[in-house]
């Protein structure tokens, strides 16, 4: 147990944006959020799993849709509490505390705000180690833990409780639900107890986003290259020094989709790096090798900085440092690679471990 | 209180047709559904609302969706029953009796073939008296009755509990979500108490349409005109006699859009009408003449038989009589007009009572 304030959330939302693999939403939002919870409320107990009783109800805090949009009708955290309230009194328990449904992007902030002002504590764990983008992609849902009861919310106070046959039913039904009640919506889905929490989530990981941010902060302030920093954090791989030459994205189906095209320099000169996304970094790969495809994570950090990249904020001529990392091997079970693997995202690939593919490269 | 059998639901299904004004999805399947669910459990006791406790609950049981979907995922029933114990559970309170929240189309049927599975009466009266596309339009709406909390269930078993800000809102998501559950989806919503019912409904409805099918039916039997017997059962007009001579349908954004054109006979000859539509007839004119517009009703019915003719049935070269209704003096009011009226449909002409277009004619 200890206390989370605002150099933690700061530290936190950096290895949030990197953990996004470029999607997940920019952080920058749900840290005001948090910052500003904290500031009014104060700070936040963060608990690790073994602190959780087997039998308490613990339910993440997440929003869904477009993060661009809370952007624009940002929420007023009222929904949040809303949806706790609604499902406390639908289950007929106290939600004992809260934690990230994904350790990447906007929504490993959110938690921070709702426990501020509901006095609750972040427990240590998320779902997914990283962000994907449907809310059947985490680690509960390979284990049999159902998302609904779920309530979603919106600012405006129209809710909805769901209840289905499975969790792909919740993602759909959801999802458009959300698309009507303006873009974006808050969840309280996927409640379950201490013991199944212990059992399904990636746990530490908002401590391993702590220490990202750390890492990249005092590379900067001590001078030292941050990206080795971040890589021996991260136990990640380097694999790709690159210019980006061309950047294509669109939104379809509510995804940004899209090619950021990068040309090689230094050791990789020569080369020329295609990543393409869904919102997420899926898949990495030169004219002629695989270097890393979802689920391992994939990320563009400043080669400057150290600083993660968004599909966003990726723009022509940055240098940039392409890496690698593992993800959970929950992600590599068979029901794993189904629910989050190339094919999913629809790539003719079969997955292969990063770990593999940066030490012998696979040839295309 | 009445005990409602087979005839009585075959003369129901003929009026609920002429009420649903072309639209409202043919009652057929749920004649089918009501007669093989009094056939397995019995006759349905029918009451008039003055036989309703003030206090009692009282819920309307309907589908939303397209009902040409039911005929492909007919629904077992089983989906109706999830949502009443649904909402009964949430509310805590036994639902006394059921109605059908629309007169007009498959939905004056479905709630007989609930009723008579849970050996509920079912209430003479509905929320329309007719059939309309979306659910805020109902009378209810009008006095201010909100249709959450609302629950929609699947035939797979999915369900959602909605609570909105108003009955436009539960609108919006419900559609939303109906079209991911596959189309069509069974409905509880706008529960109220007797008193409420009392106050808003359109009571007798389903003796009016009882009484339409037992004119055509017996008119047939006894060799009169069957049109001039519906007339006077209706307190309707002739508009117009004409044979089909175009018809253009497409469907958009979720409705049936399109417009029939009659070419005229005996007195109309030389004349051409345009029957404009989107699920139900909503506007009838020729070259010069306006001749009724939504809420006013206007059903199509053939010229031998006196049957309606519902939008899909409308068939090249048959020879029709085009009739008006007066709709409910709650739909003529302000806020009727604005939830119902040719504006909000997009026709940009002002409503006038079918009764003056029918005795003075407007010219366009």
């Amino acid at each position: 147990m200890r206390k989370i304030g605002k150099q933690e959330i700061e530290d936190m939302a950096v290895g949030a944006a990197l953990l996004g693999t470029g999607g997940g939403g920019d952080p920058y939002i749900g840290k005001l959020m948090a910052l500003q919870a904290i500031e009014e409320y104060g700070e936040v107990t963060l608990l690790e799993v073994d602190e959780v009783p087997d039998d308490a109800l613990v339910v993440p805090s997440s929003m869904m849709g477009a993060p661009t949009v809370m952007l624009e009708k940002a929420p007023s955290g009222e929904e949040a509490i809303s949806a706790f309230k609604q499902l406390e009194e639908y289950l007929g328990k106290k939600i004992f505390g809260t934690f990230p449904i994904e350790a990447g992007g906007v929504n490993s902030m959110l938690p921070f705000a709702l426990a501020a002002r509901l006095g609750l504590p972040v427990i240590d764990v998320d779902g997914m180690g990283r962000a994907f983008p449907e809310l059947q992609m985490v680690t509960f849902y390979l284990d049999g833990i159902s998302a609904t009861p779920a309530i979603i919310a919106d600012e405006k106070g129209n809710t909805a409780l769901l209840s289905t046959i499975d969790n792909v039913w919740t993602e759909r039904i959801a999802r458009a639900a959300t698309i009507q009640m303006g873009g974006s919506v808050m969840n309280a889905m996927y409640s379950m107890n201490g013991k199944n929490l212990k059992d399904s989530g990636i746990t530490n990981i908002l401590k391993l986003e702590e220490e990202i941010g750390k890492s990249i902060r005092l590379a900067k302030e001590n001078n030292v290259n941050p990206i080795e920093k971040v890589l021996k954090t991260v136990g990640g791989f380097e694999l790709f020094k690159g210019k980006v030459s061309d950047i294509n994205r669109k939104t379809e189906t509510g995804f940004a989709r899209g090619v950021a095209t990068f040309e090689g320099l230094y050791e990789n000169k020569g080369e020329t790096l295609q990543l393409r996304f869904q919102n997420e970094h899926l898949i990495a790969q030169t004219e002629n090798r695989l270097l890393c495809v979802t689920p391992d994570l994939i990320a563009v950090l400043d080669a400057e900085t150290g600083l993660p990249i968004t599909t966003e904020g990726i723009r022509y001529g940055a240098r940039c440092v392409v890496i690698g990392i593992p993800c959970h091997p929950k992600w590599r079970t068979e029901k794993g690679i189904a629910t989050v693997g190339p094919k999913y995202f629809g790539y003719e690939v079969d997955y292969v471990p990063v770990e593999d593919l940066a030490k012998k490269g696979v040839t295309l």
